[in-house]
């Protein structure tokens, strides 16, 4: 039986993060270099031979434009596409928009650091009035009141993306489908923690470089084997080590 | 109650335009004068306040570059969209890929003439060995084999636009839903045609120009009561007729 491969993409670089601010589900769109690294995962797919058969991404623009630059790199930009706001970014609260540094001095670095790496540590919540709450977005006016969120942490996250992919994405991987996620930092993580059974611990731990694939394979019985990136190991492991540092007060 | 509106919009110049040649189901990309003009609707459509919540478009990416490029001009990358075949522009049979002035010099201007505006003239069929027949696309996998066109007339393009338009289309603006359709231009006269009730003859000599959305208008009864493109109108007259003049030789 063949392989069954699943492709992850975390976003190319944003505006916001080359500000180095937290982002969360504020629609910022990717910068020069962002597009930059979807154009080469694409071409790097397409090196490799892959193709597709359905895609799936989060609601917020810098997954989109990643995964139409990919699509175009594989000559798929025909390919149907889902786009979901469960594979949103995790939602970081009253934090959004604020320079992570700038954060870090104020409240120190080890705050800063619960709060992004936390397990189940949420940042300050957004009041519902705020023009940040998602109620407020066309977007999100499908979404019931206990679906829009007004913070989250890592295990939040968890809780919104495992559903979605137990009964929208893997069931498409079971009939033979071959998909690709273009999604986020830590709804990535998310799927990857479940994927992979990963600790607490080891989740905090691990560091996904954005606009590099991300292959898993599975077994006959749809479960995962091994995963591995494409592309240049050296490349790829200073990649990851940039974002781990972004926290950081300087 | 509120008007309900529809936007057309034809693909901007592609590539094959561009060289004056029969592109049908070929899936050539825009040219950059192609993307220019689909950046200026989305921007037309920002300007004058339009906002969508459903978009529709063909498989060929002439139309989903375009569909792009306006849903990032509206800020709607978001944007849910469905891409169907039925949407794609009429195929051109074995006449794909040739020059429209040199079929012109070979076969006279007015065997092309049926061939590009006869309303049920089909141009010579392909072979279904041919690499151009489109079962040996993936993109067309689920088609039955009476589903796969082997040449199109534009009577043959409105059968399988109508049902489409009326079975997925239709029914979501019976929802109250805003939508955009961005298509080709002999898929999006099948589609005039039937909503302004036009004779052949009427239809054969409408061109709708590229890149200029146009919006219909509908009454409570989802009766079309009036249509008018956005833009100015001596540009829009300029380009009609620079489409209703490309199949002459000269």
């Amino acid at each position: 039986m063949a392989v069954t491969k699943l492709v992850l993409v975390r976003h190319g670089e944003s505006q916001w993060n080359q500000e180095n601010r937290f982002t969360g589900w504020y629609d910022v769109d990717l910068s020069e270099k962002g597009r930059s690294e979807a154009k080469a995962a694409g071409q790097l797919l397409h090196k490799e031979g892959y193709s597709f058969d359905y895609a799936y991404t989060s609601v917020l623009k810098r997954a989109i434009h990643t995964l139409w630059n990919i699509l175009d790199g594989v000559d798929q930009a025909w390919l149907p596409v889902e786009k979901n706001w469960r594979l949103n970014e995790r939602h970081y609260g009253a934090l959004q928009g604020l320079n992570k540094a700038e954060t870090a001095k104020k409240y120190g670095d080890e705050q800063v650091k619960q709060w992004r790496r936390g397990f189940a540590v949420t940042p300050p919540a957004l009041e519902r009035s705020d023009e940040r709450f998602p109620g407020h977005d066309p977007r999100y006016a499908h979404l019931s009141a206990d679906e829009l969120p007004v913070t989250e942490s890592l295990a939040l996250t968890i809780e919104r993306v495992i559903p979605y992919w137990e009964k929208t994405i893997l069931p498409r991987i079971k009939k033979g489908e071959k998909v690709i996620i273009a999604a986020h930092g830590n709804s990535l993580r998310a799927l990857v923690k479940y994927l992979d059974n990963m600790t607490e611990d080891e989740i905090l731990n691990l560091n996904i470089p954005t606009g590099v694939p991300l292959v898993y394979e599975f077994d006959e019985n749809f479960k995962p084997v091994k995963h591995y990136y494409l592309g240049d190991a050296e490349e790829i492991a200073a990649k990851a080590a940039a974002v781990a540092n972004q926290g950081k007060a300087k």
